[in-house]
């Protein structure tokens, strides 16, 4: 069956999927706060008694946070297995008088449907399990499926990665497949090939018991504030590069087919700067962009307080200074033994006379780096041909979505990362949406990988 | 007259002083708000007066912000003048919570008299006016007379030092008396030798438009925060000295006499730390305490922000990032050079990619770098060593008065600085006071001088 035929069936089927999507689309499955709770327990049932009446063996899984949702369809045990991973929980909606509509209350306007979590990632995610029930009702799938939803993505998947590793026998499977993503655009389709890592800390240094007179003190005093930008700036060295000793120990390096596919992905100077307001010139001197982004990690300052935050001047020496530190981890770092470089680090450079204390320090999770060569990114970049027409692109992203290299851990199923998401559909943002031309180049993706297996 | 007379003269009219006294410090004389400026105006014309009906030719002199207070006595054409530099506005009493009685209703307990001002200035200027009167009434004032009171010292002295450019026939001396400083201890008296200068200004860094997602843009965007921990990095050498080009030209080493004057004044680090909470380990390595806070500049920073203040992580990477700073000006600096240079040096060492802004950038003043062989000074240690039977401390302070410089400057008298006060006077914080017989040792202090000119 080709993509021409699965068209076909979503032109005839829109009207019911369209209903069924915003029925779930109504439930305020809000994750960031418990006030919230029996939304998401509901949005959960919801879901799994619409797999269940669809044709999937599906039950509500309770967890420490949100329940998850488990479904299966098996076809042939000598079959391949698909885990599908996805999330029913939403951002929370304000500011919700920047809304056009109510967030819950899902409406379509120019082939768009506005709701919370119309693209993110009720609507990915659905699209999928639409095409998967069309396979399955004409016996077209050709793969075993799982199905792992989860309601705590947008507060960091709290228990997520421990319920998938005490169910293993669950969801072992060889394709760990995921729609939580975005493309370059419509025209061209997008695998993404990697996933940086991340740890982070908090950063303190002490010195007087209170703040001092800079006049009285200065030249006796040592100050936490310029001991923090020393602190800081030993981070780095000249030319962009990390200062801390042995962390880029393990790092691969993109193979040179790898790299001249990361480089489709480029932004040019101009385009980056219109988008941003800054040149990119960040990171180490002399690798591309995509290099950069994709492939090498990062040590970024995300906050400094210290001493006088007013308006006008007020002449102390600070009793203490504060930075927030979040740093990217590349594939084949182990972020656990950076985390510990980094702190060895800032042990071995704090100031004289000035006390450092680190807290909050935590592994995220490693880097996620796929194999352009494997059978199943060859796999989906065949389909994505099918169905666009041109070579799709290949995209190492900077981010990280910690809960990915547990899943992949806990199944076995190699990662399989390609998302519709667009720019415009303002995820996290005021009138989120998703138009119905995406739902179906998601809907017609999944249709055409699952039954061509 | 030895100083056994001014003390008999002290206690028989001690009841009419202390009364005089405590009808000045009635008056919320609160420079920092324009709510108090008839207090203000109230607590001058009080002042002018009181002077006035006690033999000095007294007139309140109308300035940009609250009025002066003028007097003067002539006793010869032929003798020296002296002129009294004091101010009678002093610092809001807030929290008031904390303040055992009043801060405008002074009360006399243990031999010390509580009131906002009781130390800072009001008193120990009183005192000093006191004295004049004494010796005038009994014919004993050896120099003229002229006194200079303003009331904005607290809010920066606005308009003071241009007051008095603009009336410098008024105030023509040839030494400047200020009791406005504290001593070691009250058994030796302490003459301050030096005050540093300062000059300050605010510097921003700016990169993207708006926060960026750390993973997305981490090795893209140059980090504001970061870029401005190198930038404020770059001010200080390893040894703690100040690494902008030609800051230290001009600067003036003591004298071996007089270094060894200011290491009497030193605090040992047991003390310094028993003090602060620190140890006092910065400036520049190799100087000695006395050498680093009285004869050598410093650069601090006195506050920084940037990106995410609050609890837990925000994986951002700022948009901008602020930094407060001000250098301490030692002897012989040229504080508008030092504040180019200063300029010239973050212009030069602002990280690519990164917009550099600096506002607020003003001279607050110059060093003050006395002679301790000039016969003022050795006058005043004779005196003070009459006083209390000891020789003086001599302090090179690292703290700045900026109107002192102006008012050398104006009425061409050599600055004597030789104050009172004591740490437990709890000047700017609640339940100030200032001690009968701190009081007293003022007033012999002022008497045996004026008297022995």
């Amino acid at each position: 069956m080709k993509s021409h035929d699965f068209q076909q069936f979503f032109e005839q089927n829109r009207p019911q999927i369209v209903r069924d999507w915003c029925e779930y689309l109504r439930f305020r499955s809000i994750s960031a706060s418990d006030e919230f709770r029996r939304d998401c327990e509901a949005c959960a049932a919801w879901l799994a008694s619409y797999l269940a009446s669809h044709g999937y063996a599906a039950e509500v899984i309770p967890a420490a946070s949100n329940p998850l949702v488990y479904a299966r369809i098996d076809v042939d045990p000598s079959a391949e297995t698909v885990l599908l991973y996805g999330h029913y929980d939403v951002q929370p909606p304000e500011p919700l008088d920047l809304w056009t509509s109510d967030p819950f209350e899902p409406v379509e306007r120019n082939g768009r449907v506005f709701a919370r979590g119309a693209q993110d990632n009720k609507g990915q995610t659905f699209a999928v399990l639409s095409a998967i029930i069309c396979l399955k009702d004409r016996g077209l799938l050709r793969t075993n499926v799982r199905v792992f939803i989860e309601g705590g993505e947008e507060c960091g998947s709290p228990g997520a990665g421990e319920c998938a590793a005490a169910h293993k026998d669950l969801i072992r499977a060889d394709v760990l497949m995921i729609c939580d993503s975005s493309t370059v655009s419509l025209d061209v389709a997008t695998i993404t090939m990697g996933l940086r890592g991340i740890i982070h800390l908090e950063v303190r240094l002490t010195g007087a018991s209170k703040d001092l007179h800079s006049g009285v003190h200065g030249g006796l005093a040592p100050n936490p504030a310029t001991g923090m930008s020393r602190l800081l700036a030993s981070l780095h060295d000249e030319r962009g590069g990390i200062a801390v000793e042995g962390y880029y120990d393990g790092i691969r390096r993109p193979s040179p087919a790898d790299l001249e596919k990361a480089r489709t992905a480029d932004v040019d100077d101009y385009s980056y700067s219109s988008m941003t307001g800054v040149l990119p010139v960040g990171g180490e001197k002399g690798l591309s962009f995509a290099e950069r982004r994709g492939f090498r990690p990062t040590i970024e300052i995300n906050g400094i307080t210290s001493g006088y935050q007013g308006d006008g001047h007020k002449t102390i020496i600070p009793s203490w200074a504060r930075a927030k530190i979040s740093s990217r981890i590349a594939g084949g770092q182990d972020p656990a033994r950076c985390l510990d470089l980094l702190k060895k680090h800032l042990q071995k450079h704090t100031p004289e006379g000035l006390r450092l204390e680190i807290s909050g320090d935590a592994v995220g999770a490693g880097a996620l780096l796929l194999n352009s060569e494997s059978r199943t990114i060859k796999k989906a970049a065949n389909v994505l041909r099918e169905l666009t027409g041109k070579e799709p692109v290949y995209l190492w992203e900077g981010a990280s979505i910690p809960v990915v290299p547990a899943l992949r851990e806990a199944s076995g199923g190699e990662p399989l990362l390609v998302g519709f998401g667009l720019e415009e559909d303002n995820i996290h943002a005021p009138n989120e949406s998703f138009s119905l031309e995406q739902f179906e180049k998601c809907f017609e993706y999944a249709a055409l990988l699952l039954s061509s297996w």
